[in-house]
């Protein structure tokens, strides 16, 4: 396929998630994505297992994360390995990078440097909090973002402590929205030939991604209450939430509260006006909850499908993977290792013209592009 | 500021949340967004108010996401609206739908229409779960969604039913990953005149966003199983997770128990080895968490700082809005309203050549740009 990026050059000096997430993505899009990492250490995710799974010598995590990249070994500390990334950064479209503030500059890598060599770069830096403000040297781990952030006020329910996301949602944001600035500001290069210096935080996308409630918040000066009950929405009235069947859990969108019961057929919902479907709204999700209980999940989902309900089953990822609505969205890939080994990912989840992208070529070993990199600068 | 994506137009057919988030990132980067809509339902989001609030006639969610909009009222069933969108196509770069499957088609609007009209236009599909298969006609609603995907068994601790997070994040996410591939395939379309067909979904961008931890899974073939105690992430040891002092809560990242230890000084923590921090989790943080109410949180966060310890207070929106920190980032806009009314909202969470991006324009009435558009398309 004639990808859409391309013959575009990403520098990735960027360590663990965030910028290593963009780099993926533009890496699946068709970028030639170059890891510029230590000869002996490597870029620090290399060692960031989890559950002690590697691949090699290289962790599971750094394996998803930075197949589809090469792998150029320099020491920032040595000039004659700064003068080939020179060369190199004069042919490149994209740098990205999340050292602290002045690390870059003190290797003669700033933005300003750098311009210097390459007008048209699009020149990315990532940071936690920002880079001025009182944060800006607390440490940007994902945890505690989603604390800072308020995220973790809209999750659970009111008498459980504040819960996060058992995910890294912060870092996984971030890289994306690099993603969306970084070809944005390549558009412009085309157009202008003058490059950009983005800047971006974890903070900044987390407190994007809650944008409708925060404006909302904004507007009324209340911070929204997490339903006592199964909440699943902080805004929203009942039915909304999961519930407990005899033998598993259902998802109940939003739906008025007769409708509901065309399903449920429970008296004690009944007596309940729709406009209390908010005021009363723990009162209602308790009550729904005894009737839905009392059957199995199958029961629910055949009723709730003749009636055209907004009802689903809540599945672990064991019952998705094997549900053939995910089968049919072909999401998985083999990686393909040196030893002939191979490992199963996720792919890009973008149809082009009706195609998937799928690409097998694994995460490079340290300095594995080293010679071709530097015979193609002469 | 020279916008990255000047002279870009894009169509924006969508509805509610997914679609119109890709058009407001779009219309952030500069983009001009033209919204097609109904001349008197106008787009369905506009009547979807949360907690009643509204701005004027529309609802404050919709204003949220439809800033620096245009409108352009068409009734697909006429004749002569359609001629009038078919010029409007041919000038436009970008359109981007969440029709079910063989409405635009039965408009005349599908791809194969369009790109007789514009061959370069890049042409975005949006549905919840992918335009084939078994759920391809189920109703693609964030919550029911995160249920299936997998999500909600990731949040929450081991005896909480499945937990999902309370805010819409498929749609935010999909809307986002949009972005990213539509500008990507502008790029190409500059690059080889060829414009492109993008399918996402709602399902593949939730499944792309537990990419690390489902390839996890792929390998080990075990679900992770969510802490028991105030889980945070189902893979990672303790102390990993957020904890109850005498007045607040903290958020307590990865660190090693001797140096959390050094914190703490719990004679009860101090007989655990590093070893044991996953195995024996819960027992680990319960005995964090006898230690950690003994005080406040100022207590923690000022000995914490003194030791460099990865610990940040958590917030509700409240506590963030009032931080230096976050006032540092200005993250607030103002948008005016045509009768000199004002609502404040979040702004484009990017920095680009170090100035923030901001747009005080509001969404568009129905129609609003009819006249502006009908006369330039002559």
């Amino acid at each position: 396929m004639n990808l859409p990026l391309k013959d575009i050059i990403v520098l990735e000096f960027s360590q663990y998630l965030a910028g290593p997430c963009a780099g993926l993505k533009l890496a699946d899009l068709g970028a030639r994505v170059i890891k510029i990492e230590h000869p002996q250490k490597g870029e620090a995710g290399r060692k960031l297992a989890i559950k002690n799974m590697w691949v090699e010598k290289d962790s599971l995590l750094f394996h998803t994360i930075n197949r589809n990249k090469e792998s150029f070994a320099v020491d920032l500390n040595m000039e004659e390995d700064i003068s080939w990334l020179k060369k190199l950064i004069a042919k490149a479209q994209v740098i990205t990078h999340n050292f602290r503030p002045g690390v870059m500059e003190r290797k003669g890598l700033g933005y300003e440097m750098v311009k210097k060599i390459n007008p048209a770069i699009v020149y990315t830096q990532i940071s936690g909090y920002g880079e001025e403000g009182p944060w800006k040297k607390k440490p940007g781990q994902d945890l505690l973002l989603q604390s800072l952030s308020g995220l973790a006020y809209t999750t659970g329910s009111y008498n459980d402590p504040p819960t996060p996301l058992g995910l890294g949602i912060g870092d996984y944001l971030c890289g994306n929205q690099a993603v969306q600035f970084i070809i944005a500001a390549l558009i412009k290069a085309r157009r202008t030939g003058e490059g950009s210096f983005l800047q971006l935080s974890l903070l900044e996308s987390l407190i994007d991604f809650q944008f409708e409630f925060l404006t909302t918040f904004f507007q009324s000066g209340r911070i929204p209450q997490r339903a006592a009950y199964n909440n699943a929405n902080p805004l929203l009235s009942a039915p909304y939430g999961i519930y407990k069947t005899s033998d598993g859990f259902l998802a109940i969108a939003m739906m008025p509260l007769e409708k509901l019961n065309q399903l449920l057929q429970c008296m004690g919902l009944s007596s309940f006006k729709e406009e209390d479907a908010f005021s009363k709204r723990d009162t209602i999700k308790i009550t729904i909850a005894r009737c839905i209980e009392t059957q199995s999940n199958q029961y629910w989902l055949r009723k709730a499908e003749e009636l055209d309900l907004w009802i689903m089953p809540v599945f672990n990822w064991k019952e998705m993977k094997s549900a053939a609505g995910y089968k049919s969205l072909d999401m998985e890939q083999e990686i393909a290792l040196e030893n002939g080994r191979r490992f199963i990912t996720t792919r890009c989840p973008i149809r082009i013209n009706k195609k998937i992208l799928k690409s097998d070529k694994a995460a490079p070993a340290i300095g594995a592009d080293n010679k071709k990199i530097m015979e193609s600068l002469g």
